[in-house]
């Protein structure tokens, strides 16, 4: 569960247990620690508003280790977040009759029912938690004009704020929908990055690939670069070296100099209060199920900032490895 | 450039060096080595036929350590391929005029012209002889039932083989075409993969996003996740614990027993015939470039073997990390 | 700050920060959690008691997440540990005039001035809680007949029992004694072990080394070894292929099924309450300085279940390593 | 068989194998290769002069990535060395009666019979040829006043040159020695190395401990701290903070700016020309084996090139991660 290889963010805890948070190995010392902005972007993730569940967290980080007097002191810092809201009866219905579109019966089977199951355990969104609050951190390391931005792209296939009707009409029939998020990445020097598997592309597909729902990530011009030519979809060197604003921004795992533009598609959540036709294990047939608690509609608004947290520490982790940051 | 946490494969080489190769650490003892299979493997890799580029290469492969007696021995696997087809004087252009869409101007950036550029270096899509080598080697050690397999999707958006038509028209264009290679795994135990960043969808995803001129990777429904409702999108478990075959076969990281589908879109190889205007920095100006040498017209077919190997690579990995397969 | 390749141990926390503790990746799921075992693990590294300082921690161990219903569950394990006993002033002397034989200078310099000092901050030996908590956890996924014993073997070069006056004398001096802690593994399998850098001796060597004050390490005959003839060191394979009983346990990093001795031997420990005449920074001159606090006479008592902490988790990993035991 | 956390070394090969030869990632671009310090360092370590085996090996070194115009390229670095002399049938007793002293056995139960046992296979000292061709290449990111000095220490316990007579008297007689390498770091900038299990002495530890035949490493006063007293082994900061020239150069995992004393304790061959009786598995019964073939009587001189590559190899990877040498 460690993303990183010279910023190493380990995760830990399980949704339903005493607490979630992250063990960062390798921030560099002597970094500012902003706590305004450690709560801001606490925040910004936290459930309980707009098109996002009502579980309630304050999502309070304690700082254990690491940081002295306001900056870090370049050893392992330790973030912890305690569990409050946590209503595990919900989750009764566990191991035998598992969710559809759920982790519950793989894990189950993974770890031959040893893992605490309830509200997804280790594997549930609750411990983006923690990448927010290490991302957060890392803010300070990366320079000003490196640029990482996240937005919501879409939602059930309607762009930008199109798609909020769709959304709340989907969770007034107990359902869900899909949705999309865009990155883009300004500001990179050109170069950095890694050949192959550590590249920029590579080290972003799997880190976004890891957000809970991700279905699908695409760089530049994506899906639809598959369509097109190469004499259409060249990016020429211009005057000085400079590429457009369409161009791509990532070749061969580096940096080009345009902006990065990532796309990544979220399905519809699993988690739906429509009843659903799905075996029981007990009984040996297919019931009915009807979920209770607390469902967001569309994945999109809650991991936009999950996104960032994601992309800004394989950003500042790359940077390390070329040498751009300190390390 | 290193793939892989318990079997890792190393990249080494350059296009246009001595050799390109792999390592292989981690690969059980008392693998049984076939011969056969390796030269099976290389030819459906091999340049030379077909809808790929006119560089001839016998891709001998020298297994240099790590075979004795017809079975692995347990130790690093040394795999070499010596390179005998160079032109390297048609790259004389470089790096003072580097090619549109090629990774040429930020290696030469990021390694301070130290870098070999003549033909990618090491970013070059010839390294990807190592990696089917080593993804042959490997398939001793997985179980029959696990089934791994891609097949060319479309060209130029025409699905299968209606796009083969248009390929050969934009190579005769002196242009390219984009493509995407289609790839299904099946037969896997469920609960096989691992929580977030080496989970299977997150390990896939970065492992083939590194073959060169990848663009996108989707999962499952992939970017029409995003236009669906939880409720059309979830699977149900049927009798027995079974998915339907259309299911998601990964969720959050793990098999669910359903096949998994993955799509990878390749843009259009960025090498064409066509003259380009590009910066020269040596004139400070923009000028034409025709490029010589030998190009592919479109990618999927030739990365078809290739995106087998990754997988294959990536499934015997964390096989491993379960338990699934003797480490 | 992390130990294993398969079980990964990363110590956090600082000596006199808000705690210290351990994060544990790769232990197995569904091992049985055995508290009243961590906790008379925990007593015998606790400061308080007969040849050590007199700062009182309870050491209370809290287990934030792996862990549910008694079993773990296969996720990473989080053990945290309250400083309480904190007297900060006592360092009041630091940066400016450091201790001889501690490493105050040193960190100061590495992390220009940023880390905690105070205690020896994360270099302190409290972190080895967190070694002895993990240690713990990992005792029920070790075979039975697998043995790991660390003894006391010579406080000031007298052998056992012998030194403890020595001992004793030292410290009403206000001085301390250099040691040794013996530590013999038995009932490894035969080729337990990895080559070369991974090996048991190298893996050991490395682990033992980092417990603060540790100056060698010598496995089987050691540093008289460097006397003998081939001929006499030699050990014969006998009847059904057994090694005497003084036989290397160790060869070329694998077990050889003979008991492996390792002797480790640790300096005097550095603090000490006679006034020592060292480097005022800010005076410019040489001053004397009175170490008040809470100083351990001799290491080889405290240190005896901190090595064997660090040995089993050496032999836990390299055990899952080799698959004897399931990862 | 890997060594380094930045600039990762990785051994191949097997004794009686097609080659032996390490990978080199992380070697920074741009770094000047110099094939006569190569050539020089190579024959340093060549058997067949003075007191070592009559094998005969020209070592020549073949460089098949990551050189490009006599500059590192900032890729991987493949370096390989053919067998040449190899007498495989000299090793017909094996696997049914093998040599005291040997890995041979725990070799040939770990891999179930697969490994070559030949010369000792993948775990022999010929192994050691890629660390001297890696360490070799590493010369040149080193600053020229670290100084890394390996000298041979002792013969059978007689210190320097005293112990030649005894080495070749123990070769007359068919037997071998035990012996001592001593290392000396001076140079390294206070605060180089990082806290707990990638700290100086583990790192070196870990390394050292891996040539084959070590078996004991001693820091700074070694086995003889621990007779000492803290009044007498502490070491005062003087004028400036310098440390006396016998002062210990590692502290708690960092470089304290005094001299580094590192001592390594090497066994005494285990292949004598001398009988012994051992077990033989076909016959079982205790039998004598007469082992023809090159045997070194004793290991320091073989093994000094070899402790001081090693030493280079973890001071260069220690020096790229602490920011003192630009990875």
């Amino acid at each position: 569960m460690s993303l990183g290889e010279n910023m190493i963010v380990t995760l830990f805890g399980e949704s339903h247990g005493p607490a979630v948070g992250a063990l960062i190995e390798g921030m560099p010392a002597n970094v500012e620690f902003d706590l305004e902005q450690l709560i801001t972007d606490m925040v910004s993730r936290r459930p309980g508003s707009g098109l996002a569940s009502k579980r309630k967290e304050t999502d309070d980080v304690e700082i254990l280790s690491g940081v002295n007097n306001g900056r870090t002191t370049g050893m392992p810092i330790l973030l912890l977040i305690r569990n409050q809201d946590v209503r595990s009866k919900d989750y009764s219905f566990l191991p035998y009759q598992p969710r559809p579109g759920h982790v519950d019966h793989p894990i189950n089977i993974k770890t031959e029912g040893a893992a605490d199951l309830r509200g997804g355990g280790s594997f549930s969104a609750r411990l983006t938690a923690g990448l927010v609050a290490a991302s957060s951190i890392s803010r300070n390391i990366i320079p000003d004009d490196w640029k990482i931005e996240a937005t919501v792209g879409a939602l059930g296939g309607l762009e930008g704020d199109e798609g909020i009707a769709l959304a709340e009409q989907a969770r007034k029939a107990g359902d869900s929908l899909g949705s999309r998020v865009d990155l883009v990445i300004t500001g990179l020097p050109i170069g950095l990055g890694e050949p192959w598997f550590d590249g920029l592309e590579p080290a972003l597909a799997r880190a976004l690939m890891a957000i809970p729902a991700a279905r699908a990530v695409e760089f530049g011009r994506g899906v639809n670069a598959g369509e097109m030519r190469g004499s259409q979809h060249n990016d020429k060197w211009g005057e000085g070296m400079k590429l457009d604003e369409g161009a791509d921004g990532a070749l061969g795992g580096m940096a080009s100099g345009a902006p990065i533009h990532v796309r990544i598609t979220f399905k519809p959540p699993s988690g739906i209060s429509l009843p659903q036709e799905t075996f029981n294990q007990i009984s040996g047939m297919m019931e009915e199920l009807a979920i209770k608690g607390r469902h967001d509609p569309v994945i999109a608004p809650r991991a936009r900032p999950v996104v960032e947290a994601v992309a800004r520490l394989v950003i500042a982790d790359l940077g390390i490895q070329g040498g751009y940051i300190d390390g």
